[in-house]
């Protein structure tokens, strides 16, 4: 039996890690840390029976030897310092923050307009995308979790790009449940502004989560420098994201050698769910699971050898696009079957 | 042409209330006031083009002159310091807080655990619930307006109670979309709570708004001591309040006497709906109207001559909860066609 | 490894099913069957990846040799044939329709206005509320799984029915999810019809449910007339019933006898979760779980000894209310732990 | 006072149309139909108080003496014949299907896969935008209202088109409320399937709303092929349409060229509401109003040049999307101020 200490467990992430680590046969919660709310139990600030007290982030870290891992669940940016204190004990850690997610200090700094604080850590990290990255996972200490939206997106366009068919420009239009927010308290998430609403937000080619797409789908084939224009909009459900994307390929790539390109590279993948011509995907398919479903459609049906196509791939963002893929990531890195606890 | 100034606006009653005198033929805006939001305009809180610049209450107060109404949409509590400002200068008063809705400084005192500090302007007031007290409303200059939940109740019930056929004990099990709670951040009203949830709250026959309820039915065949046991719970949806109130007649009294009391209870009132037999009132009856829809069930249909009855009353929150029922009170009181601009 | 028969899984209980049995350890799927969809797959008429061909219901029958269980997940009035057809075979039978509940063949005539066809079987079956009938339902071969409204109130009330406190009228005003109606395309169920909406149906003492709470309820302290005021309205979300019960207490009870009662009534229950005094039971206490959670309110917090109080039991329909409800009636029926698959 | 017919008044558009016409001071409502309820009153089939007696379509013709104006809210192919019967009385006919919308019948043929069966009728109706078409439609007694979609579209491209700045390839990602499928009862429609759902359909370049971008657009400025790549998605809410167009314009052209642009071709319009820089359209803008918000992005906002643009445009699919529209064009085509009824 493993054990967890869950640093931050008072967000949506960090809920939706417990759960799945209640359905886990071999791993068990050892600690929950939450700043806000240390000293009550997790079932004080959460509607369920959990009754692990809160302690505080400090208190964690002098509990690391009691944990084979532990998963930070902390805002962005707060996850440097404690990686540091973690990663010194050994124990794993997998951080599901985006403070870990590039590879490159440079590009850090590029996107979020401030240098990394630690730069020696960043290429010490795995980038945890279980799919592409498996290899490197197995075995690793350091794992960053991916973001919820280049995990679609990634997901969706990783055959295509490693085949050399992805176009130069690339529209992807994103649709995100509001609890990819996390559990805060701006107007902008309350009910009554975003129910019977839709709102796009940060649309355009400098959205901090593009950086993930560029570092994933422009080195897959050599380095290319594919260009995303990328479109978040806000949609009144609790959880999934539903990325569109709007592509084209070169000439001679038909239909058939598309999903022939896709069923070839996630042959046996047990959590993506092709579907077959005609059908789309939509947040039904992978609602409260660990799946991404992926879908291939011609822009025109007439002419089903393109050049344009739309993937549509969807995941539910609390658990493939966050906690789930952590508990994959968990078990690839320990050896275990990567489907234990996620079905 | 009349002109209103309005007390906060970066509300959901204050931006209802601008949308409606839009509409009305006869009342138009001076000025708007917000106290979070002066210096910007309301186009820059509300997703909507009025152009109108916010400007800080106490300006609105020197502008008391140009205008001959002011609606307060201030929090509660709020009130009592404007509506002592503005009457001073004479203007005409409607207030939807719940600072003057109790006529009684006592029973003030018993709901609020804290003395009232106007209690002088307390009874210069007329409690606006248009279709019973219409007379006093008709010149009135200070009206405070009802409150949400028991409009539904009062509304309701009134026939009965006027009637002497209400029991002395009567359940009301009240559910009130997220609007209700207005325009705040409380992590309870955020989407990813509320939303596929269903939460109940201050349930029991503690929550102030009973004191309404109690004014109205208590007082309306002599004294009476009916007991309301009230149970509000949010539902996720944005406007609506549907109350399900359990009670029953006394013995004699049948299905058909009912109907007949209502009936000509409220003939001629332009916005009380009376559903049919066999027909339960819904939120979709009334949303974005001043509308009350009431229904009119016996517990068992084998018996419809009782003794217990369902009576079901809803209304929109936002309009005959709260800003259509301000401007149906400024028609009465300035003398225009009560229903101008609502329909 | 058992193997599960399911007939009729192309509405939201058998889809429940098929996903909750992916989760169970010690049991697989062997054959599905839909009449509407036969000759189709599973994954054609569910958003989900199992690509179990549909059979019809009479080739299932043909191979209930196959499989140590059958789910029953068909309209109500249609399991009546198929139950007598499989219990022939000797194959485990949990039926999730209301065809089988009612152990009084009287008594379901009464409320069904027609004979029951199959009285014979009748009293073969045991009622399969776990947390009550444990003893009865270990070992069965043919379990009626209860109803989703009932099964909140059963459980909320149980403990006060069996000490002999409860009230002889108690009011039970209940919200459902949609789901609840099942997989169907009446007007009533569109979205556009019933977002936004919330809507009472069948109000008062004369909805079907009623008696399976007076099966349960009215049986389990000698014999007790309790009369149920039974309401359901229907609630815009997917899942969760929440039922609020007003009730009195006899005199000498108090608040802290009856939380004793119910905690020792449910000591070691893994799937009852008692709320503490001041919180109270939403619907996101059980959503996408097996548990029921049951708060405690007295109506006057400033009289905490009654006699009036406020009941409020949740549960997810489709999981504790219906599909996780037969999983754990099967664990219990064959020896396995009763929470396998389930957490 | 005009008087109105409404042919199919138990839809969503025929509804919306019957409380639009309540608050119109210049028109009323002379006779309602439906087919499937004629005999029943309008408040039978909706949640309204509207008594008005539901005639069959064959009555309503004979009494076409009776109005000024008859709105055809009837499903799409069935408005043929109704047209031909009311134009030959003379009455001013408003048809709110799609059968009139297109005026070359080839085109028709080629989307539809069918001959158009009134091509005589076709080039005698005019295309109701009325932002663009206000001069034709003023007199007019046969009027095509436009599609929702299609009105998102076109007034938000108008100004790009006619100045001949517009891409060859556009891609429109829509996405939209649930009432644009109209009141039906297919399962994809129902609470339960579209709630917490987000569902892609016919996306691509064969949907046959597109023919009305192409009929708007590619003829605004000389004939101009562009290509738009149009996806649509069923969006959980009632209410709304939004769709993000991603396009390019020509070097030189800069942000507040497009700016100016868009100010100075709506500028008076009452109904179109441009977002400031900075500003992204939402549903809420346009909610429940004849409004159309159009928002201007450069994608990369560093290069705020150009040449990528993403115009967002919104608005409500039941109000200028359908019946408000449809209450624009009357007032437009008799002589009334445009916004009567309508604010």
């Amino acid at each position: 039996m493993y054990r967890a200490g869950i640093a931050g467990a008072t967000g949506y992430t960090g809920i939706e890690l417990v759960q799945l680590i209640q359905r886990h046969p071999q791993l068990e919660v050892a600690w929950v840390t939450s700043e806000s709310s240390a000293g009550k139990l997790l079932s004080d600030v959460h509607a369920a029976p959990y009754d692990y007290p809160l302690i505080s982030l400090e208190e964690g870290m002098k509990r690391a030897a009691d944990v084979d891992v532990v998963f930070l669940c902390l805002p962005h940016a707060a996850s440097i310092e404690p990686v540091r204190a973690f990663q010194a004990t050994g124990v794993r850690v997998i951080d599901l923050s985006a403070d870990f997610r590039l590879t490159d200090a440079k590009i850090y700094e590029r996107w979020y307009n401030t240098p990394h604080t630690a730069p020696d850590l960043l290429d010490q990290f795995v980038y945890g995308l279980c799919e592409i990255n498996r290899a490197q996972i197995s075995g690793a200490r350091l794992i960053a979790n991916p973001g919820c939206y280049p995990t679609s997106v990634n997901l969706g366009l990783y055959p295509l790009a490693k085949a050399g068919w992805l176009s130069d420009q690339v529209i992807v239009d994103s649709k995100s449940g509001i609890s990819g927010a996390g559990r805060q308290t701006k107007l902008l998430y309350s009910f009554a502004e975003a129910n019977e609403n839709f709102t796009p937000y940060n649309i355009g080619v400098r959205h901090r989560h593009i950086a993930e797409m560029e570092q994933v789908l422009n080195r897959v084939n050599g380095q290319h420098e594919h260009r995303f224009i990328f479109s978040p909009h806000l949609l009144p459900v609790n959880r999934g994201i539903l990325s569109t994307i709007y592509l084209s390929v070169p000439a001679g790539v038909t239909e058939q050698m598309i999903r022939d390109l896709y069923t070839e590279t996630y042959a046996g993948e047990p959590f993506i769910h092709l579907l077959p011509a005609g059908q789309i995907a939509t947040l039904r398919h992978t609602s409260h699971t660990n799946r991404v479903a992926i879908s291939i459609t011609p822009a025109d049906p007439t002419q089903p050898d393109g050049p344009d196509y739309i993937i549509v791939a969807t995941l539910d963002n609390l658990v493939k696009g966050a906690s789930g893929q952590a508990i994959q990531n968990f078990n690839i890195a320990v050896g275990l079957d990567e489907t234990t606890g996620l079905l």
